[in-house]
């Protein structure tokens, strides 16, 4: 669980919980930009492309500056991507273009996107796109069918927050 | 041993050897903005004081932009500093006042400071200042004894790099 957005409806993008202990489980962990939704595609543009570890101590060097950053877990679809990499904050998941459950939908995500792939060439992939004037996550097929051809980028992994203990609480009550 | 130098020679401050491994121990990590020892105070003074995480996924949200950025295990004395915390990076050892052996000499270093705490108050204490046009970490009695009561910061943490297993190596090799 946590885990099964991206098998749901056929959809090819992980979408993970965080876990904030994970942070942990690589010696590794990634630093990536963070952009706000509301900002749409000037601030997707504007982050910086490179924020590699570099040295002894993995220290970030981008090549400009930046206010917002994530420590996110070296998840195996993050650290593929070599630059480019950028962390979209939406304040819940509607943004999706797959059916999500009423607590899914009040939580906020991140959607990680990779702004070296931004070709729509998968129709079972996810690119982030402007819509409407909303910036929103579209399946390639949906795309394709539309006629569009490039993206913001190709979404990589989606993320979840960590669970939230109230719901456990609320449970236990339930049981009273 | 790696922490070996917090107590040697009465030193106070805590010097640990960085384990990127450990990133992972805590559930939150530290991640603070990163200057050279060569740009001297106007680096020092120019990096965000807000670097704390907001929240479900932690993000960093820095009142101002900035270029380097490192990621550290939740270090109390790193932790404790609510704001104001900057990472100075030296390329060896040879700003610190006391005694190190010639590998110390020979690595990188990463000295964690409080610019909340500028006042140079403590004789047991090591703090950060400019002499000589270089960037150095100086002991509170050296300070006070020169009439010295203002420093750059008081320095919380002193980061040795991860150990080199290339050292592992060349004793392999003694062996044979």
């Amino acid at each position: 669980e946590g885990r099964g957005g991206g098998v749901v409806d056929g959809v090819k993008v992980p979408v993970v919980r965080l876990n904030l202990g994970e942070i942990a489980e690589a010696t590794v962990v990634a630093v990536l930009p963070v952009c706000g939704a509301e900002e749409r595609e000037k601030g997707v543009e504007a982050a910086p492309w490179e924020s590699g570890c570099k040295g002894d101590f993995g220290i970030v060097e981008a090549e400009k500056e930046w206010r917002r950053w994530v420590v996110l877990p070296a998840w195996e679809p993050v650290v593929r991507m070599k630059r480019g990499g950028v962390v979209v904050a939406f304040s819940d998941a509607r943004a999706l273009p797959w059916r999500v459950n009423r607590w899914y939908k009040e939580e906020a995500i991140l959607v990680v996107v990779d702004r070296g792939n931004k070709e729509v060439v998968s129709e079972d992939g996810f690119y982030l796109v402007v819509s409407e004037d909303e910036m929103k996550v579209e399946r390639g097929l949906a795309l394709k069918e539309k006629g569009v051809k490039e993206s913001l980028g190709n979404v990589v992994i989606v993320v979840r927050p960590p669970r939230d203990d109230k719901e456990n609480e609320l449970a236990d009550e339930d049981w009273e």
